[in-house]
């Protein structure tokens, strides 16, 4: 399809779409004259993900340029794919340089991993988020150690359960890939919104009237 | 204690604590003499509070206030005081202005929450995150509703118990007000971070060689 369908399928303003495609997020179309190029459904899915990098979750064009690159190296390997579309943002927390490979300094996570019996990459910047928000809630006088995590971690794993099921009805790895940041990107406030409601439900269910 | 030692005990520097003494985020203390007061458990526990909603996650001056008033108008009900402490701070989501109460607006998450038997104020925040949550899910392309949050609904629900069960060894109104802010707030980072290895080790169970 040409740009102006591209847009009109994808609510993105064509404006922005050159935008895109000037910053090397977007592939370039199929030129079929001087000033006309074919685009294609790669580049409508393309789309939507740049738009919930951007749009939805925040990310910069540099680090969603990053994301996509890193993306299209490796399609041949599904689970690296994945890997780098888990790892895309570390999740919010405290502010903290990305960990170096090898150093330790993530003890409590790494305690937690092993007992979980996780294959986890040593560089996830998700074990550094741990191991900083049981130190801070140490500081604030919390009796708070990786095993009070335990039963979080598990059910932690049946969530992921339910996210990767999601991923498993689609072949294609690019598209999977892309499924599964838009999955762990986008549904991060609505966990965290369905936790809090729960929260609620709990406390009226032990000390409501 | 004199503010020195309350310092000492906290980890605040002097400068700080008489700040917050002076926006009212901590009460005063018990004046021993024109020039010093006396500070005792109570403040420490609030100035850790504090620290968690300021330092830690980011709240303003401002807004802390408002909890803390929030929190010292409504002691007599506990239950009162938990949904005040876990409605603190809209979850981290798409920018929206709170919802008016009795407007419609969020069908998706009252559906959930009617299926879910969760009793839960028609105020909350969290309902418009979900609601919204779902709109860019689908504006995305994805084929999603709130039945598609049902299982995760549910493994929020045993979150929950899990989080409550902390709040029950503690009779002070006030003070497991203030540790429900802790739990939820501080968590936050740490359970995405839990979900976001738990889908990679699944992913790499699948997946992985």
């Amino acid at each position: 399809v040409r740009i102006s369908e591209l847009s009109e399928r994808s609510g993105v303003p064509v404006a922005t779409i050159k935008y895109y495609l000037r910053e090397q997020l977007l592939p370039p179309g199929r030129a079929v004259s001087a000033t006309q190029a074919e685009y294609g459904q790669a580049h409508l899915r393309r789309l939507r993900l740049i738009r919930a990098l951007i749009g939805v979750r925040g990310l910069t064009v540099n680090a969603t340029r990053q994301v996509l690159a890193a993306l299209s190296e490796n399609e041949a390997d599904v689970h690296q794919v994945l890997g780098l579309a888990l790892g895309v943002r570390p999740v919010d927390g405290p502010e903290q340089p990305g960990p170096e490979l090898g150093t330790p300094g993530t003890p409590d996570a790494d305690a937690l991993v092993a007992r979980m019996g996780w294959r986890i990459s040593p560089r996830s910047p998700a074990r550094k988020v741990l191991t900083q928000t049981l130190q801070t809630m140490r500081s604030l006088g919390a009796d708070y150690d990786w095993r009070s995590l335990i039963p979080y971690a598990e059910l932690a794993q049946q969530t992921a359960v339910l996210d990767l099921d999601q991923l498993d009805d689609c072949n294609d790895p690019l598209e999977q890939a892309e499924r599964a940041i838009l999955l762990t990107i986008l549904l991060e406030p609505a966990l965290l919104a369905l936790r809090r409601l729960a929260q609620e439900h709990e406390s009226a269910s032990r000390h409501g009237s």
